[in-house]
């Protein structure tokens, strides 16, 4: 196995995990024999007799929008007056001390904890990723973050030294290139390929980058990095089959870079839209929400591997959150890659906030281990996630699909495999078929915007993210659409409709506002 | 007023606020419109109906240590068998949705948040400053952040450029000097006077190192800030007058440089030690541990103003944590400086972590604003937890006066005003004294130490807390004790005997293990 430190960056390599408070480390005094029962004058430590809190109790729903339903709704209707609804006996008691070893208490996670995480905790999201994605060498190790963004900007620090080049697709989620601008690397765009069937990703263009890169890009070192959302990319929505994914980690081990894998929602997994689901009135039926997979199904048929699952020489670094299968709030999330960087990872966090917070950690871990029952418990939560993402999905397509702006070819959209975004292509202003001049598509796709806008619908245009506007442009006639936010199947109906409307209004006032 | 943008480091103004999903901030086009109620298929926020927790129940104690003390004990007594008691109704609802704009639900504490804090505990921390420490103009501002580690590392980001020098108590947080290098930074230490009436940091010694900085180092451009944890030092426990704080501000604005003032437990006051409080058989009374201040007592004659108070040129970033006064485990924190400063922490967190927990925001907001009675409420608590610790504080005091070591005068204590620290000092191993020599008092030291960890107590050696280890020989004959961590009164009294027992051993033996 090729040693990834080669892979660390000089800033982190540079750092060390110390606490002067731990015991010595030297070999003691001849003679010397350790205290059966010390006594602790020494961290800073609250007791935990000091904690304002005695203990938690935690009302948890059956399934998404439960709170929404409790009256006969649908899983995913109107919200009630009064918001929350009584959950019953589901709830969950933290206590302030416990014996369980699978479960945490007030008196560790209202403590001081280790930055890479509380024990049981760390130890699931290594259970979780063995079940759904386990790397393909055994080196590796996992460690809590505060969330995608964290673990992405620590796995910059990891990597990259001022110079290096990361390989970014040219739509992005663009808090990246901060990550990469803080330690002074330098991202390139790849290209995507925008076309309905497409890994995203452009196989093509990735390759010849390398391939041509010490000739075109003389001042450039070769890339260390590729930062890819490989599945349900943010904006696009495309996935990556396992099969551009084996092409693609070849090409790492020959040009020899890290694959920084990000994956927010790709547990989140669609099947293609099916019309035959709603009824005349677009309603449809709730029955269609229930989960209807099995685990293993699940596992075996609908998940796309990770970059992880290819990886044989510690190159991946896959970084996860719980905030799009849990709560953004709770500003947790896990890296799993090769153990030297999770050490350089380790060690940056002893630098840059000391990981996430206990409370947190606590919450979920005792959700998922004690409440849901461990792992299995915990896959089928998402399941029922995403029965639910994958209603959204379908009824936004279906109000665009109905609209006289799809119907006259004016639109088109890119129904994805996984996660929560979908293209919307304005095909009347696309550049590359010559509908408009490259350095107009910007000007004439804001218009659009403040249309849109003014229809009553938020939407983020292409262009807005992107690693290098100028770079892209024959490509930014889109709109990146998230049926996340929306409150209930009528909201989602109708910012169809808005949208739809809005473009044809002004397709029909000749690409004007 | 300075303009406190010359503080800002290079690094830090080159970063701005963005995101990718907000709404165009140029000019609409002729005729635009505002919606009334625009429907967001923008942001990639989860609607809350995807959250699987419908409402949380936090179980209260009264006052510190109150879960042990059921059954008829005292404040700091022992740990009950079985752990929890039941708080009864002194509990606190958290909804999904509340209209009450001074309280969060979880609608909002488990969804994406600002990276500055949620609304209703970011303007707590501000009535709190103006309460307890108002800076002495109006342009401040604050920020949350996941504990006082975190305010520190972007307080150093904030204002540390590569070569920047920041002047260090030669005994410190240790971690700081992470934060500093991280920043490509120099630490350079500055004395602590270690006398019996001192203020800590040595005034002497900091001048006459600014006056003639440009003569002794030539190489190294004049400090840039000054890093003192002013309030209870950690680890020396010293506490600096308002005269001598007035002072090092006077010094600060002659030779231009920030101060960071770092004060995690300042707001626990500390009477001086009272040996009536304690009977024969070294109980306390139980009635010794009521707060018998009121909040205007408590501010006007026991708080030590801050930094901030004397502060007209926003030159002062005050570090705050919830950890010491609440939960570490929260990770949740302030910072407050100029506003100039604040942004420039901003623009560093959507880099670093992008803020604390959203759960632990909301948790601790509830509790203040709803449960406590919002700001005096908050400041009974801590009063609360001021008189557990003066009590600690004493307890572990009495120990140490009674021990034949204190007593045939082979060892020193300070008493703190603030805090949760004890500067123990082995008088027989004084370097500055001719005891030992300079070179020496470090290998005595650790020869005490596994003399002190094997009669069952863990403290900390000064030499492990220095800037620069050789720089500080000559004042390195102490550990620091922390009283904080232990979990009641016979605990603390063994400890003390312990500690004192070995080094009479130590002693006796001829300074040998």
């Amino acid at each position: 196995m090729t040693d990834p430190s080669q892979f660390i960056s000089k800033r982190a390599q540079s750092r060390k995990s110390s606490h002067f408070a731990n015991v010595p480390s030297d070999a003691p005094p001849t003679g010397f024999k350790p205290h059966p029962k010390p006594l602790l004058l020494s961290y800073g430590t609250p007791n935990d007799g000091f904690f304002p809190i005695d203990s938690i109790d935690v009302n948890l729903v059956n399934f998404p929008f439960e709170h929404q339903s409790k009256h006969g709704g649908h899983l995913n209707g109107h919200k009630e007056a009064n918001g929350t609804a009584k959950s019953g006996n589901n709830s969950l008691h933290i206590s302030r001390h416990t014996d369980d070893p699978k479960l945490l208490d007030l008196s560790r996670g209202l403590q001081y904890g280790p930055v890479a995480g509380l024990g049981p905790l760390l130890e699931f999201t290594k259970e979780f990723i063995t079940k759904t994605h386990k790397p393909a060498y055994s080196e590796w190790n996992s460690i809590l973050s505060t969330g995608a963004s964290d673990g992405l900007n620590k796995a910059c620090d990891a990597i990259l030294d001022p110079g290096d080049v990361v390989l970014v697709e040219e739509f992005t989620f663009t808090p990246f290139l901060k990550f990469v601008n803080n330690v002074g690397g330098v991202a390139v765009p790849v290209k995507i390929n925008l076309s309905k069937e497409s890994d995203g990703l452009d196989f093509d263009h990735l390759e010849s980058l390398l391939v041509n890169w010490s000739k075109e890009n003389p001042s450039l070192p070769k890339p260390k990095a590729l930062y890819t959302i490989s599945t349900g990319q943010n904006p696009t929505g495309y996935t990556q089959t396992v099969e551009f994914r084996r092409k693609v980690y070849k090409l790492a081990e020959e040009h020899n870079f890290v694959i920084i894998e990000d994956d927010p929602y790709g547990y989140l997994t669609l099947p293609k839209y099916n019309s035959s689901r709603f009824s005349s009135n677009n309603k449809v039926d709730p029955a269609d929400l229930k989960n209807d997979l099995t685990i293993e199904e699940y596992l075996s048929d609908h998940l796309t591997p990770s970059y992880l699952e290819l990886d044989t020489t510690g190159r991946v670094i896959r970084v996860e959150t719980f905030s799009k299968l849990f709560a953004p709030g709770l500003r947790l999330g896990f890296v799993i890659a090769h153990k030297k960087v999770i050490e350089a990872i380790q060690n940056y966090g002893e630098v840059a906030n000391r990981g996430a917070s206990g409370l947190a950690q606590t919450v979920v871990n005792n959700i998922i281990n004690d409440k849901l029952g461990g792992l299995d418990g915990w896959l089928n939560w998402i399941l029922k996630m995403r029965a639910t993402y994958s209603h959204r999905k379908d009824l936004l397509l279906h109000s665009i699909y109905q609209s006289e702006a799809f119907q006259k070819g004016l639109v088109d959209v890119i129904d994805p495999k996984a996660g929560m975004f979908v293209t919307f292509k304005v095909k009347f202003l696309d550049p590359a078929e010559g509908k408009v001049a490259s350095d107009q598509v910007v000007s004439a796709m804001k218009q659009l915007l403040w249309k849109v806008i003014s229809h009553g619908v938020l939407v983020v245009p292409g262009y807005n993210m992107t690693v290098d506007q100028k770079f892209s442009l024959e490509r930014s006639n889109f709109f990146r659409l998230c049926y996340a936010p929306l409150n209930n199947d009528e909201e989602i109906i109708e910012s169809g409709k808005r949208l739809t409307d809005a473009v044809l209004e002004f397709h029909n006032n000749g690409n004007k506002f």
